[in-house]
């Protein structure tokens, strides 16, 4: 089984999860979504870790804004790797959240994506159950042959319009 | 009783929190003292904030420094007042642990104070603890008194010497 | 009696402090509120603080934008604890509202919560009246289940979306 | 009379302001200097002010570090021109004293001048005595001329080092 | 003659100094008004300020976004003193105008206000004529205390509404 | 030949180059114009290089937002100038892109200008290739004219109805 | 075989990932370390991922400082997870790199740690192992063990001295 | 000829442009080296620029530190590339320099490059000396070699400790 548990602190934080959770249910990576958050609901939190460690995730992204410290907890309470995912859901653009999230103490490290990163969260996360699963290392061959059929593609336009 | 209990997230914060413990000691303030850390020991926090929520301790002042979840963590599972200190303990000057500290998300505040601000802390502490005890009033308004007496000394001298 | 006295440095950021005010009121605690400028009318100010230190207010919430002093030179007058809200109000993004309030100098602590954190104050304030009222104690109680409940509500439409 | 009031938040402030006060006495301007916190003695600031309005007082230059709320707080308090001078005192480099003088809310301005920049809030003191002194326009204008030979010195060495 | 000489590094900047062109000519003080650019109309500029020395102009306001080099470069042409108004003309919100204002070398300061603080930049401007015409003094206490009375006045209808 | 090779990191950063591009056509200054990824088509920004290796190039444009790694990777392929254009692209307002494309190490500088700013780059471009071809250089006098003239028109305007 | 390839942007970052490589060492995964420059030795870089894709490596720890675009070039090159180290190596204080690092583009993501963070990087490439190496998950839940009993054992030490 | 201008704000900045210097002279390229100030001597300056329009110079790197105001200053009087390099010789760690450097409004760039960033200046004057002086284009050639094999020779050391 491949799987990845996508945790948010807040509902409200789903729109900038949705594409990355696109992205792994396409490829035929197993998800499961919850949004809870550190500090209104830290005995859910707990119970949802308890079960994750049961359920095969074998790789977590969690997301927050603000004081962000949902992925660090986290990564306290587990040792699977924990992607983190800055929201810029405040008055600070997300540097607030960046920060929380990236400058974790010695030890428990959050790996950290950049701002309302969700998409490459999922990638990060693919590329990690690459490193065991055989078939998703094509799948991310493939997905970068595509993004550079994207780029190229969109560059056509320009180079016809341009450059003649 | 009146108490107040210090945690840090490292026992290097000790020297940050030093002047804060000895000022409300020498104000007869019952204190407790602990290093321990949101991530690395989450047993012994939950441990802890059990122990503190029975021993009659009124008021908590929690330091850290970097991504600083421990104030907020422990706000997450206790009404009694956090008072949180970010630490200068990083590339970032104390910035990371600011935020990380005061962006709080609904419903669960840490009362911040400044970057290194471990004397301030104490003396916001002794602040909240006047609301219930008369005498830590007396306590609160004699301190005010020593840190003008303590300016106006100071200024004697450079009037001494400039005003002439 | 239970009293909280909220001031803000002008009638625009009114806005971000009413749903605090309506929080506190809802659940019985007595509130004042006013507009007063530290700057443009500091003898108000003055007059302000003699009135709160005779009519039982134990709180204050203090909101101010940009250099946002108020908070500040509230706290310099009374030893009741001042929680500082900073609002976003100019170009800076509160940032400049944050630093203003949060580095006090040595004595005088403002109990300083998130950017445009008026809800939070208004909770943090609660948390200080149940050092003191019991029943405020049993109210806090409640509103974290409150949160609790909100959140596991809402994560339930998520799972019941995506976690099938 | 030509007079300057310097004033800081704190007495070690005053190696900070003491080239700048020099500068002053050197031209033949009288000063004060006080170090009064705005906040641990804002009586005694409110006195101050009451006796610059009576002494012949025409510039004052206020300097703080941190939340530095002083320059503000007296400028709220006469309508002299108050300049004032943010102070590196903190953990985050001047910045927060910085913006804290320089946000003024409408109708209260501080003339701000560079971190640390207590000389130059002496070189514009002494221009703003210009509008109303024509000695002090004189002195001025030779100050900007020995800056400049100052610099063109300076410059000849370096010239005839490199550029034969 | 009382004058005041507003200068922009660009036309479109007009918009943050119309008001305190307003406020200075409602008060009975002149006003000149020029958009010219440090770095486009060099020439222009130094043309304006051999203008401004003989036409009786007694302080200067310039403003100017991004790079912000205008303010300076006049402070560095005459002995009048020259307030600088930071713009937010850019995509850094106004903090790099506001850095290259206030952050002026050894012996050339400029009299820095808020960022868009045209208003800001003609109360100050009022408060430097009021150092040698005792007519504009009196008008700076009319201010003041229309300022109050504007404050008191919002106040009026929060504390009706809030507090009976 | 004098030819300008503008890239940027993504199709949707053309509208931050599109006058840049027309300001050099316009002079009768050739254009190649390219959006290529430095992360996701490496192997095609590889063999663009060559391709500007030979076609006469002799200035690059580079464009990118948030990482921006593309000016300092083509810096590191070619000895020809690498202009850098910072694109706000981000939750940061370009300050991330600035800083990856300014802070290059020793020995691979690229030539950064303004965040968005295309134009500049246009004009910088066309400052480096009159170093080589006297007839640029006079397009470069003309167009700083034109640039003098533009902002004297608009001044007129605002001299005439506030300078009468 | 469990590998996991160090490489830094230069040798003088060697004392920043010292301990995450003994830390790596030390239980048991293989090593390998290199100093290249993504910008000075590119051709360098280049042979060098294709080195580390037939060597068994399984995780890259890529650590660079200033504009820091060797982790986002490297991540570029391969599906190989790629673990992002921000050293503070300029006047910026490491926040230029930071950004570098974690801003990236779609789909090509760096797992970012701290700031001058090396052995939380070896750590996190240990949680990476992890995934499909059962001996290492045992190594992890070991070393949590350590951590905590590392913090408890610091903790008795100050709980003897301030709390009896 | 092949001449290269250098200019500092100050004298005490010669520290950051004596290895760029260095690097040009022993590249046979001619320089000059001024130290003057763009606000305390403006009146040199502008003679300066007279002299450099024929004397040969071909590319001018200008050096200042806080307000920054020379780079931008002299590329308003000449159409010949200015190399801006932003001084750390302040509070603010030279952001301020880079953001008043950088942010150049239209029509006037500043080729800007990193923060204390004096050999790089030098490195990209050699670069735009290149466009015309093919025998510059190889002495760039041989620069990128070095540079090379500077990093390589570092690397085997490194490489012959760790990876055996």
């Amino acid at each position: 089984m491949k799987k990845v548990a996508f945790i948010m602190g807040a509902a409200v934080d789903l729109k900038f999860l949705k594409d990355g959770i696109e992205f792994l249910k396409e490829r035929g990576i197993e998800v499961s979504v919850n949004a809870l958050s550190a500090h209104r609901t830290h005995a859910a939190v707990n119970q949802w870790i308890k079960e994750i460690e049961e359920d095969g995730t074998e790789v977590i992204i969690a997301a927050a804004g603000k004081a962000a410290h949902l992925p660090g907890v986290i990564a306290a309470m587990t040792i699977k790797p924990v992607i983190g995912v800055p929201i810029k859901g405040s008055a600070l653009d997300g540097m607030d959240a960046l920060l929380s999230i990236v400058q974790m103490p010695k030890g428990i490290p959050v790996a950290t994506v950049a701002i309302d990163g969700g998409l490459n969260a999922a990638v990060l996360a693919m590329q990690l159950l690459a490193l065991k699963h055989d078939d998703v290392k094509q799948i991310c061959i493939n997905y970068r042959k595509e993004l550079e059929n994207e780029v190229l593609e969109a560059n056509k336009a320009i180079v016809a319009e341009y450059n003649k």
